[in-house]
């Protein structure tokens, strides 16, 4: 039995005509928006025979058809955010949902008496955090990585603080973790999503096995010098923070072209920043990504070896402050062998590639369920934007191969 | 007839005593402590036999010794500044001036018929433009270079206009170029100043004579790239406008490796300007000098072809925006010559080196005299700073060669 991929392609421009506008997406967690495309998902799978629907401790809405008659109580969970960034793409997040309910779908009529094992779709509360600044809500309250203390603290642009915005939709703040025990039973966590980068569309091709997220080192980099007049100042007396700053930009890239992963220096401040003076302080942003925890390890000690050699050079002084860090997730192997047969057998070619970006799925592989994500091509690379796109075809494709991996998951947990 | 430079260095403590405190000198052009220095000034002046002293249109303050009888009507005329930036040094410009009195005063000693040609000091009007953001106030509007148009609309910090503060202080703002006049039978201009920076310093030398005003290129480069997801955006696809920015940095050190002068970005800004987005606008300043006009120009197509490969190489875009411009201004080679006699005989060794800053010489020479200035060693190599500090044996010294200097000088007019 198989799926029809242009319903779910028809039930994502649905939803983008009822919770989108000129500008995109609006579905942001925790608004009215967000709560009508809630109802809608909600009215879908309710329209899906034998699915217990219900909302846990942390607002995530969890859908589950129980596996047939002596089946072991170890479930695949699918996942997927129906929440977007305000003026967001039409795929990011519900595009995972999606295609979940088309497989709850296409479960539900192939195994009128239940599945080999029981199948739950998550749908995540807030796993962009556009509105409080802190992403997947939802999902680690459900692995219980949330820091309670930090997120309480938490409050959006007009003053709102996050317990009272959860309040208003009928969650209480002080409870989220208790939906931790919806993992209990967790034996596997499949998620589709658009890539948001441009790997796949430089390869041309339409989908890819995710090996797992990348962990992050982001720090503040500041080089003290001494401000100087431009026009009295011979260049073998300055003491130009500018110079040892700037020298780190090259120094990024050819520190992932030894090491992979990738390095950003997004901002870059100067003081006194005036025409006539040598730069006294220069302070850099860095942000380093790597998919192997040593080889981030490396990057960072070269990027400080670096900044200190620059800093000697110029005559100036350098200190790094961390401005935040994670360490890498990878996904299940097995899984990710499953994952790349599934794309093989729809679509000829499959690729295997890291996650830039954070997804819930971290945090279930954080919370020890084997894990296991699959991306399709996005046009442009671009994503949290209006102009975030992808080929229908690819959609179709995602779904079908996503629902092929389901299945094998499926036998993979019933084989165990 | 010898001066007695300790007369000099007590009157320049006199002056620190009745116009700064402990933040520096405060006289700033046009304010009450700037009237408090200037009639303590006029009172030394006038007690020199033979002088005639008025303030001319501008506001500069003239004090002529008249040749004796039968002497050519062509004058030397000394120039300094006796106004301050605000938390100011006790010697930028004063010094000028107070050296201009102790000649003044010898020289009425020496020749009490009147020296072999006219002899004039002038104490310039708002040479710092510290108040209004325009320095060479009243030099450039005695050498016709000052623009009405663009100085008829400045304004200080509180918005008072710059014609409306000159007219509480007496003078009729459309008037200014009338001074013109005062430099109609100028025959040489000499003017002594700290040097403001560190090269004769580093050359332990007291004293040297400049070459000229360096001319000056600004500009403000912008680069313009595309912003882009520091996770999800490989290295080989980013259009980085910081990095290609940076890499303009050790680029004007090369710059001034092959041509002299000196480069300086002085600021650095970046949109969005946030730790997870690359960088896709960024704008510096640059600020090129040197005193050979073909250099200058060479320097600037040589920042402008880096900045062209580099944006290249990045993917990203450039565009050049002109701030300011103004050409060298070269010092008469016989008064240079003259110059450095003067010091060679009062301390044994001389240097030429030219000035980074502007002076009010540049308008002096710009306005066709002869001109020369001549520098002192300035501790630290740092001015506009109470810190600013030049050794007292520097301060006589430089009297002493400064006074040599315009018997000499007054020796070249009259032989011409």
């Amino acid at each position: 039995m198989s799926i029809d991929p242009k319903v779910t392609v028809a039930e994502l421009k649905e939803l983008r005509e009822l919770t989108g506008d000129a500008d995109g997406a609006q579905r942001v967690a925790f608004t009215p928006t967000w709560t009508t495309a809630r109802d809608w998902l909600r009215a879908k799978i309710e329209a899906i025979p034998g699915v217990e629907v219900h909302r846990d401790a942390a607002g995530n809405l969890w859908a589950t058809l129980a596996g047939r008659s002596g089946s072991p109580d170890k479930a695949l969970v699918i996942g997927g955010h129906i929440d977007s960034v305000p003026n967001g793409g039409w795929l990011d997040g519900c595009l995972n949902t999606l295609a979940g309910v088309a497989i709850l779908r296409r479960l539900a009529a192939e195994f009128p008496d239940g599945p080999p094992v029981p199948v739950r779709l998550v749908d995540w509360a807030d796993e962009e955090g556009a509105r409080f600044g802190k992403s997947l809500f939802g999902s680690s309250a459900c692995s219980g990585n949330l820091d309670m203390d930090e997120a309480r603290g938490l409050t959006d642009k007009d003053g709102v603080a996050l317990p009272d915005a959860l309040a208003a939709v009928g969650i209480d703040f002080d409870q989220v973790k208790d939906c931790g025990v919806e993992l209990a039973n967790a034996a596997a966590y499949q998620e589709l999503h658009i890539e948001q980068g441009p790997v796949l569309l430089d390869l041309d091709l339409p989908l890819g096995a995710v090996l797992g997220t990348f962990g992050v080192e982001r720090h503040a980099i500041h080089f003290h010098g001494q401000a100087a007049h431009s026009g009295s100042t011979p260049m073998n007396r300055r003491k130009d923070a500018f110079l040892a700053a700037a020298r780190m930009a090259p120094e990024i890239y050819a520190i992932t072209g030894r090491e992979g992963g990738v390095c950003t220096i997004g901002s870059c401040k100067t003081r006194p920043g005036i025409v006539t003076s040598v730069v006294e302080d220069c302070e850099i942003t860095l942000d380093q990504r790597h998919l192997d925890a040593a080889a981030l390890g490396r990057m960072l000690d070269q990027a400080k070896q670096a900044s200190e050699r620059f800093a000697a050079e110029a005559g100036v002084t350098v200190t790094w402050r961390r401005l935040w860090h994670i360490d890498p997730i990878l996904f299940n192997d097995e899984l990710i062998e499953l994952c790349d047969q599934s794309i093989a057998e729809t679509c000829g070619t499959s690729h295997r590639l890291p996650s830039g970006p954070l997804h819930d799925a971290a945090e279930a592989a954080a919370a020890g369920v084997p894990t296991i994500m699959m991306f399709v091509q996005s046009l442009h690379g671009i994503s949290h934007n209006k102009i975030e796109d992808t080929r229908e075809e690819h959609i179709e494709q995602s779904v079908l191969a996503f629902d092929r991996l389901a299945t094998k998951i499926i036998g993979w947990i019933a084989g165990k």
